[in-house]
């Protein structure tokens, strides 16, 4: 029943004016007997779609990627626009759905692990929604349980998610052994770049056995990391908490002389919420990310900016993200060995250290230091209702798509169009501040801080 | 020194495949001798942007509207790309630059206020900036107030505007003479489609003056309702602070028997923050907006579904527009004339007395219904981080545009990219919730409300 | 083995230098049999107080209620001491509990009725606690619910009270055959002073039976109407979250000319939220209580004091308690009958009209005024921190009282201890802002709003 | 004109049935011919008070401090009551007074310094008002700041202290110095027990050089340590911004398998924060205050419980207070020298790495744990409602005792009334949770941790 082509391969539709689709996986590719199997999408017979025209997407439509053009620009990438179809290729009686969650926690979602069930029994009449406890392990290491739209009803006033989550390492042939096993066609993966990684592994597994299972991605990441995508749900929420902790710094730097306010945020490789929150804030003095090399000591350095800024304005904050200055602090923590330094590999902590041991050595500036990580009570947060609603529409997008036979694709937001895109342009690279660009110059702009740019020699300086 | 062309035409520029651009206004066009009047950006000099390659916008560079293509799809209407430009047309030194804010309260107006003048001053060097008290007519009837950095400084965690607002009439001829009368040659003017098209009539005035007066709109609107732009500034931060109030409703309605929470939401003639705030929160059984035509009495009517619903569960929530079921209200109110009656224009208010008069008379369910209206304590609010972050980059937008000639434009977000957009486009007709499309479904879908199609005969129906 | 003493008789001991215990009854006052039948409280076992010596209260703990004292002032009245006694009347087996909830919702009702859950189960190993269904009449016309501390564990985080609640009318007599007819023997009566009225009725009915039944009144009000206590569970939270509505009318007061924010906040019978809410906030010009009478016309009436301050400061904020001016708003509403005018009863809209027509019929001072009434979004909210722990203590407080045999009392904070005040103490009159106070005069002082002790002739003053 | 009277001596005036005062200084004390030198109370021309009669306290007004009584109690210990006198000992135009903030930021900070200056000026028509800047030192080492109503009017809604605080040595004969050589009357110092030791000094050598200077404190601890008064100032608003934290780690520690969220709140020498932030969640397992000693390893000690507890329920979250097992931490710290250990004498830190290394070498449990400190975003909140008008009140109490001659007091809340307290009564010892009192055991009862009373030989156990 299977096809053996190769399933690397990417789909590309190509048109005229340089158009190109990149488009995703079809459970058809492999399974060539499908096409004869479909059914009316149950939608339409849904008394709340009577007065809509046209709800149904058309399978012509596609979502350009790069829309600031000239006038001869070629037309470029393209992907498929997510939405229901009038033709599904399951029966709802026959769909046994599952979803996990994996990685960090963000928030929204549980709003997206009950919009995947509610959208489910609602939209498609399907009753069977299982949910994985404890991230990919515990596909063959735990219990499922039962999702129901009256046990999901609430948990999108909550944070965190009820079905847990876990990092680390996953056997992908066990989870597809497991998955055909239960007898589950349809495969809901809710995590980050190294999560949709895995969920790639298990579409193509599943693809190589010839089962007729459905493997949608909905990439999360707090950071904004994912490429292609407009934006992760749940950001929008960070940056909205982050300001809390904003204040308190200011407040805690300007009720002292000489007062800096320290607050590290998420971010281990993109520094997008340091830099939307400074903007959002405008109480940063300065927003140090990992794609900014920065140096201490110095002409140019923070040390020096520090200084300034406290003998003009007698107080500052700096926001810097958890991967900021890596090098600095590997350097500086591999000459010692006792256990307190463990916590040293925490940036922000490192920074505190670094900065006070600075002034107290050159005892001009009497310095107080107040550092705040609040990491964790932003990510455990309820999502707000900007990413409810984003959130909401991310997981209808991913049912649709599932139930129209499409596989091995995550939804996303492309320039404010829900898309499905292909998992390799999700995973083969991560989405960074693009410090060469104008966002991060509105943010120096706004901040007025130094740019690290000419290191005294022999200064080590952060590269990415 | 100035054109007699006729302003009104729209300058559109066509390219191959469909191209079309509709470019805004530039000084240019109808003062003749401005070219060789330019001058090189200051930017170019900022330290804060010597890191950044590619600052400047490339001139020819345009933002497509409509992406959802096929792919021998036309390339339709584009926008001009807003940023910095390589040259400006007004000298530092000269620019004399007055902001006005007019209508409704909207949350992120201080910020636009506040980052009017912090861009003119940071980004450009420009020192004298006015503020216009009170709307429009404060042109020629008030003191204006200097605004500097140091004044507006904390003003974006404030709610309301600085500046004060008005609603009502105005003389563009007295706002024009009072512009020239000052020596302001840069005007920004913030407010709904009614205040764009005061701007617009105020730009064909400087025009057929001849004047060298750039005229900036920055579109606010509370309700979604201006056309072509993604969603307005304060929009997210009203549809979060609107779900307190249905979350009230919903405890209300929840701890009585027959427990009905009525909430009435901003929306005169667009229902989209209901809409957004019903999906958002999920505790919502029934959704009204103008654009739905509704009715009360019989088969399919409002009273049918309310007793339904509370015979199901118990207790419901109905959001409702402000602007919804306005021929309904109309047509009950004008047959009454005592002074008390005015308060039943309000459709909260008299859906209230209705609902209860009509459960009272049938004495089958006893219902209890809690009103809340939230109205002023949604618009009071300061902007959250998204909005904060959206407010800054259309402000700073729209000093670019104004610093570099354009001018008769607004600036605004076209499918995530920021452009410059004729006024004509911005107020020749309403945003609207389009019924018949999918984000209504989807609303539908999670009440499961009735359609209100089908009246029976002789029932007045809203319509729009 | 009921007596058939005068169970109206209060409980009076005297001792020397004037000191008075108010005493509450104990079933041991017409159970001549009881005292036999005690049992040593299951505390003294349990593993959490083994650290705590004198855990146990001593039984001639007393606490004094005038606290102010001359060198040689009587010592006046007291009230017995609260908490966990060394004997209890009721073998943890054997209690029977039920929970009843009745009128308006007040923050902290979800956590009291957790915690009499939790404080019966934890501290005394009692596992029958049912919920009665929607207020007094569910006794006998509703099915009750089973409350377990599973079923409770999280529901002091939302507003509202699960077991639902009501006002009007009920049978004492059918009730009491119920709590007979079930078995119970505990009764535990949240709610306001017609609650505890009722409370009291009930009491003296299972008295007159001669059953070995404890009734335990919480006193609830989210007016802080009730006399004695300290101040009722709930109140902070109100008057935290009506800063919300003032902060709303502040912005929108300041950002018009001449603008007019209007405040309405609980209060039918006394003025305590509204005066707390005004000392908190300092952006209020004037408070108006229904202990503190005024007027509209005339010298030295609102209308002046309105037109005074907006010369002065350009804006003003007026909170008005909902049963302010009622006999203003009564005269004023009589004359007058269409539907409409119903509305006119609620002394905010009232207000609105009267001074929008004052001021448009004057014509000199052209107003904007914007009316908030955030009653239901302030009583629905869950308890602050503060009220959390008030409510969890005056809960175990009950549940001591009620498992040592004492009855016909409530549980309230007496200058901050904790104690049991019987039902006639709280039911005799209502708590209200004495404004011959100083805490009133502070309220003066800080908005410098008129007396209004000297009407024109002719004019009506409230009074109460 | 100066006595030379023992200025350590108590003022203690006895009375019938064992009455105490224990009263404060007044200025008259030392000062022997001021009793002539007094002055009409302006508040008695002032119209706000003209409703209210009484409004001046009577002289012979105390507060009982025990009101736990039996029927034969001495009366034992009283303060004096604050408020107003008829009679004030200094002429308006000539006070010139002056605040100063010392030690840790707390909510309500910017309100009594806002209320200090409104009661002089509003009340008692005192125009002159100095801010010290940035606590004690600030005397002689900083130019003051004028402060006036217009200065102060929002600053109640701002966290920090805008006079700016500091910690640490300070010189009271140069700060008596500047109070006589800036011709300062009334002296206003802020702050905790060491701050209020400090006003001690500085009254004995005002009073020692015989100079016309009232000295009031007004006592300030976010952690509540301070003894006598019912609680401190901002202590509500912290225990209400803690359930952030604890929320956050309980979503985080429910999130995963075996995950441990673990909250740092402050408190070093007393865990009231922990204890009432506890009692008000109700989602902590375990709740450590420096005032109860625990330990870690064996039979009875923490890891025991936490193996236990996680294989009960899957998760716990974990209280300590900044100051618990300061022992533990101490020995634990001292045998290394690393610089990343001064990180460790946090004692957050310390056990997080401590859970970590344990349960790592166990490798029985595979624990996630997630340590949250959100004492910095606790400590600069605004104050909330019902701290703005406690911190209203102390402030008037303190203005009405300088006015009135009273010196060498601090203004607090005893039993719910406002009295003048002796420095020697707040510095004498510090306010301690009492591990044997019925508060302790409701926080044990509520989490069912162990009472860590029985430590295996060899055990560290941390007594204070």
């Amino acid at each position: 029943m299977a096809s053996n082509g190769d399933d690397e391969q990417i789909k590309l539709v190509e048109g005229p004016a340089g158009y190109v689709l990149e488009d995703v996986p079809h459970l058809s590719d492999y399974i060539h007997d499908l096409p004869v199997l479909t059914y009316p999408n149950p939608l339409q017979s849904n008394p709340a779609y009577s007065v809509v025209r046209q709800y149904f997407v058309d399978e012509d439509d596609t979502v350009q990627e790069k829309i600031v053009v000239h006038k001869d620009s070629p037309r470029g990438t393209h992907f498929r626009r997510a939405g229901p179809r009038q033709k599904v290729y399951f029966k709802s009686a026959d769909v046994r759905a599952c979803i996990v969650t994996c990685g960090g926690l963000c928030p929204g979602l549980n709003t997206v692990i009950r919009e995947i069930v509610c959208g489910l029994h609602f939209m498609y009449g399907v009753t069977e929604v299982i949910g994985v406890d404890c991230g990919f392990r515990g596909f063959y290491s735990k219990n499922t349980v039962a999702l129901t739209p009256k046990t999901v009803s609430d948990i999108h006033k909550r944070g965190g998610t009820i079905l847990g989550t876990s990092r680390g390492g996953h056997d992908t042939s066990k989870i597809v052994d497991n998955i055909q096993d239960r007898g589950i066609n349809q495969v809901y993966i809710i995590g980050g770049d190294g999560t949709q990684k895995g969920a790639s592994a298990i579409y193509k597994e599943i693809r190589r056995r010839g089962l007729k299972v459905a493997v949608a991605g909905i990439p999360k990441t707090i950071d904004n990391d994912i490429p292609v995508i407009d934006k992760s749900f749940g950001f929008d929420s960070a940056v909205e908490e982050a300001q809390r902790a904003i204040n308190a710094a200011h407040v805690e730097a300007t009720s002292v002389e000489n007062g800096i306010g320290l607050v590290k945020l998420m971010g281990r490789y993109s520094g997008f919420i340091a830099m939307y929150a400074t903007l959002a804030s405008r109480d940063v003095d300065c927003c140090l990310i990992p794609e900014s090399p920065f140096y201490l000591e110095g002409k140019g350095g923070l040390y020096e900016f520090i200084a300034k800024r406290l003998r003009e304005n007698g107080h500052m904050v700096i926001v810097v993200a958890e991967g900021a200055g890596q090098d600095l602090v590997a350097e500086s923590v591999e000459q010692q060995d006792a256990s307190g330094n463990k916590l040293l590999k925490d940036v922000g902590l490192w920074m505190s250290l670094k900065i006070k041991e600075h002034f107290a050595k050159q005892s001009v500036l009497d310095i107080t230091l107040k550092y705040i990580d609040p990491t964790y009570m932003i990510r455990a947060i309820p999502a707000n209702a900007s990413d409810n609603v984003y959130s909401t529409l991310l997981a209808q997008s991913a049912v649709h798509g599932a139930m129209a036979g499409y596989t091995g694709f995550v939804s996303g937001l492309v320039n404010g169009r829900h898309t499905y895109i292909p998992f390799n342009r999700i995973t083969e690279k991560q989405n960074k501040v693009v410090i060469t660009d104008r966002m991060w110059a509105r943010m120096l702009s706004s901040t007025n801080q130094p740019s690290f740019m000419n290191p005294p020699k022999g200064t080590t300086v952060v590269s990415d």
